[in-house]
């Protein structure tokens, strides 16, 4: 494989873990990059808001970029557009609806003027360097999902997606299996797939099935139907709104993002209601209980949330009451699960009735299940495979899928972001590893937090700290005043006069036996530790400041 | 209801909330208490390590207390056992193996010798003061559970404790039909009953349906088998113990919880082999790997439990290859799925095969489901119920139960820790509310961390702290040295220089408008506070100090 005419696909997210899904397609001296996602910070990295792209490779041959290409208008997808558009220039590719959301999210850091939006359609193919870009539509939690099949100066690379065979979907428009097998037939060089759901066995089931429940609860509803659901899980709400209009209902949005992202959609033409016929927090509360829908945010149970407010009586507009109905039309991330429990059970204090996932089918995945990965894997027939969008036990499932596919186990790449592929017509190997980690962003700082802040704040949660400050005559090394000790997060202070009082000796002590000044602090902070840990078994942070007056 | 012949119920935990299982029985001068457990806490509790309930209630009347019953041996049952009797003193009755497990914790708090442990057996009767108990065994996850039949002068109460109706249980001990169908015939006036799997129907399948999965694992292993589960699940262990003999494996124990239960366990008899044929360390790795079984702690994934250690490369004995099975035979209660998910994905990258109860049936619940609960409310035919040991929406759909079962609406309670019931042979009504709040234990610490420093600690945890100094001459208010500013958790403060320099500034424009010298303290806090909000958009925890020296 010479260096020039080799293909390299270099994940920077999404593969090996959810979310900040983003990968970079490269050929001689052209740079693809597909989608621009965000992921939502993991529990252990304290007071982070989202969690973006390491994008340095990229801006380090930002000239390169000839594109930059998105799939649907998900989070995981399009989040971290912003940040890579205020470092990078580049147009953006995407069907109407996904490029909708973009803007949302650019029109939100100020960034709409500056991009250049170029709306595709499935089937179109577009040019762009060495490659040829041609989209075709895939089933998903949202419309206008496209996959990808890129004919490569190498060979045919084709990228799933996030996808599910549906055979019924929402608005019609199935998986383009003629396509994928058009493919097939002309030879796949790699394919990129979805394995979020390889632990589950069969088809996933249609979003129709979603309908049947919700045709049941309306109506069996006496008064207010109230659906949580994702924000931007457009094809649910469509649902919904399809479902309330059979029983004569009319809808309205609570919860800052659904009211944005569905006042979008329905703009665009993706609701079958306009934007004028959405009703307002008024007309939620003066229209009677049974012609009342609201679709709301909340169905992982974030307490800031509108369901969340609702459940513990704290929303605005609404107040729940016996008679009221929740769906909750989504399936706990993994780690929401106290949230979204402790959500249930205020809606059940509030007197509502509750449907959710353990009760009812509420919901049904975007994403395929093996067999829909399994068709996936047949249809288009690959020479090479490399499982993406799943965290590392996905990954491995699905490349078992793939083995049974027969694709010889050479051929299958589990690898996880960061590490490129290099290909030829005749050959895959493994590339170099590039920067592909986490950017933390936290408030307005992009990649300020880091391993040493996170670490503190693990200490400060579980023990929190101890300040102690010692003024001392600069000549003579005199203390002057009586040591403060300040502390919060490790005792309630107003109860620890005692300890309080330990540790201002432990402070005299210290100084007593001082050597050179410069070990004051040390010993100090020894000294303090150790009383700390044997009068409450805690480590809190110890901070000892001697000031020289 | 006179105020003398009236049975007071009062649930003191474990009604509304999952774990920390305890409730007071009263009659005239005489207390029971059952159970007394401990829960582990919820994501919000930020460093604390047990929940245990507020006994306030029991200890304001310790000489009522005639004894404590324990229904079975996990940690949700007896946990805060050593917490309760180092405040009250009563006898403490249970079935061998739960007294074994109860006394491993009272060890642990040096109290064995100070209390009087009695075992029972089921089927025994106690007479305490104004109450016959009667014991009946019930199948949970662990051997030895037993309901109790309380037969009080108002009439017949039932606490089903933990069960499930396991048609082929791993002990042979079915759960008492007979005994709990002729408890129906004599008129039961009272069930307490398990609404832990509220949300599931059908009946829980048979903990022999592990064992089927068990044996498809072991006869296919290449290397060694690892089986992580519960400490406490001692059923489980025996099932793997007798499929590791079959297949002539030998098995040992890593962990030390599991350590420490199993040596007890298997010292009562209840694992089938002794103390002495338990693998060492040396022996694990000494023996080739086919006739090797390591059954460790970490089903949750909790960090650092053998489990994940192992998954890091970090167990001291236990180093993972190739050819290693793990089976994770648990669920994820609800919380842990970010960390069991991690431990998977480590696993897979260490080379073992996993086994986990997304692919494969490893794990049957010890609590009954819709059926099973059906089964009980049947055979008991209560004239009130009372639905325990869940939190609120497995309370309400337990009661749906109950309804559907004939028993009327105005006779069941749906009631929460705290809320007392008061019954007579002819009526049951509320009582009043008593204390049952979470008494939180931190290190040595057991009360000590209550709101405030929670909430301090969440403010820590997400945006850090910021201490400023300042030390003034006392005399002139003159600012002596240059004003000091620490921080953790809040920025990175070596690249943050420029914003330390903003704070000092903030400092001195602070001090120069000075009023009265008491104000200056909160002048500075909030010029600090809208610069960090200013610069960073957080909120870090902002101590002013002025010394006055």
């Amino acid at each position: 494989m010479s260096e020039e005419d080799r293909l390299r696909i270099v994940p920077l997210g999404g593969v090996g873990e959810i979310g900040k899904n983003m990968m970079a397609l490269e050929y001689g001296e052209d740079m693809l990059l597909i989608d621009a996602g965000l992921m939502f910070p993991e529990t252990d990295m304290l007071g982070i808001d989202i969690v973006i792209p390491d994008i340095s490779y990229v801006t380090q041959q930002a000239e390169r970029l000839r594109a930059i290409i998105l799939t649907h208008g998900h989070e995981d997808h399009i989040g971290a557009l912003p940040y890579v558009l205020s470092k990078v220039e580049a147009p953006v590719y995407g069907t109407k609806l996904t490029l909708g959301l973009a803007e949302v999210k650019l029109r939100e850091h100020h960034l709409q003027d500056r991009v250049q939006m170029r709306t595709i359609q499935p089937r179109d193919v577009l040019t762009l360097g060495p490659f040829s870009v041609e989209f075709f539509h895939v089933c998903h939690s949202i419309p206008d999902t496209v996959g990808l099949a890129i004919t490569t100066p190498v060979g045919l690379v084709v990228h799933s997606g996030d996808f599910k065979f549906d055979p019924h979907p929402m608005d019609g428009q199935l998986t383009d299996f003629a396509k994928l097998q058009e493919l097939g037939e002309r030879g796949v060089l790699l394919l990129l797939s979805d394995s979020t759901n390889a632990e589950l066995p069969g088809f996933t089931p249609s979003e129709k099935r979603v309908g049947e429940t919700l045709d049941r609860v309306f109506s069996a509803a006496p008064g207010r139907v109230i659906v949580a659901t994702f924000a931007s899980n457009v094809s649910r709400v469509q649902q919904v709104i399809g479902t309330a209009q059979r029983y004569g209902r009319r809808v309205g949005f609570v919860g800052r993002s659904m009211v944005k992202n569905m006042r979008m959609a329905s703009q665009l033409g993706y609701l079958g209601i306009g934007p004028d016929e959405l009703l307002t927090p008024e007309e939620m509360n003066g229209l009677p209980d049974e012609r009342v829908v609201i679709v709301c945010t909340g169905s992982q149970g974030e307490p800031t949330s509108a369901l969340a407010r609702m459940a513990m009586g704290e929303e605005r507009h609404i107040t729940l009451r016996r008679g009221d109905t929740v769906i909750l039309s989504a399936e706990p991330i993994p780690g929401n699960e106290e949230l979204i429990n402790h959500t249930i059970d205020n809606l059940f204090r509030a007197g509502a009735d509750v449907h959710y996932h353990l009760l009812s089918d509420v919901h049904v995945s975007g994403h395929g299940s093996q067999e829909d990965q399994r068709l996936m894997l047949n249809l288009t027939r690959p020479r090479y495979f490399v499982p993406i969008h799943g965290e590392y036990r996905h990954l491995v499932l699905h490349s078992r899928l793939a083995q049974q596919s027969g694709i010889p186990d050479q051929n299958i790449f589990v690898v996880e972001s960061g590490q490129a592929l290099e290909l030829s017509a005749e050959a895959c190997r493994l590339g170099e590893r590039v920067a592909a980690s986490h950017v933390l962003v936290d408030g307005l700082g992009v990649g300020d937090v880091g391993h040493v802040v996170l670490r503190d704040r693990h200490q400060l949660a579980r023990d929190g700290f101890l300040v102690a400050i010692v003024a001392l005559d600069m000549d003579s090394g005199e203390i002057l005043v009586e040591p403060e000790i300040l502390s919060r997060g490790f005792v309630y202070m107003r109860d620890s006069e005692r300890l309080i009082e330990l540790a201002r000796e432990q402070v005299w002590q210290a100084l007593e036996h001082v050597g050179p000044r410069s070990a004051v602090s040390a010993k100090i902070k020894d000294a303090l530790g150790e009383l700390c840990y044997q009068q409450t078994g805690r480590r809190p942070i110890i901070l000892p400041v001697v000031m020289e007056v």
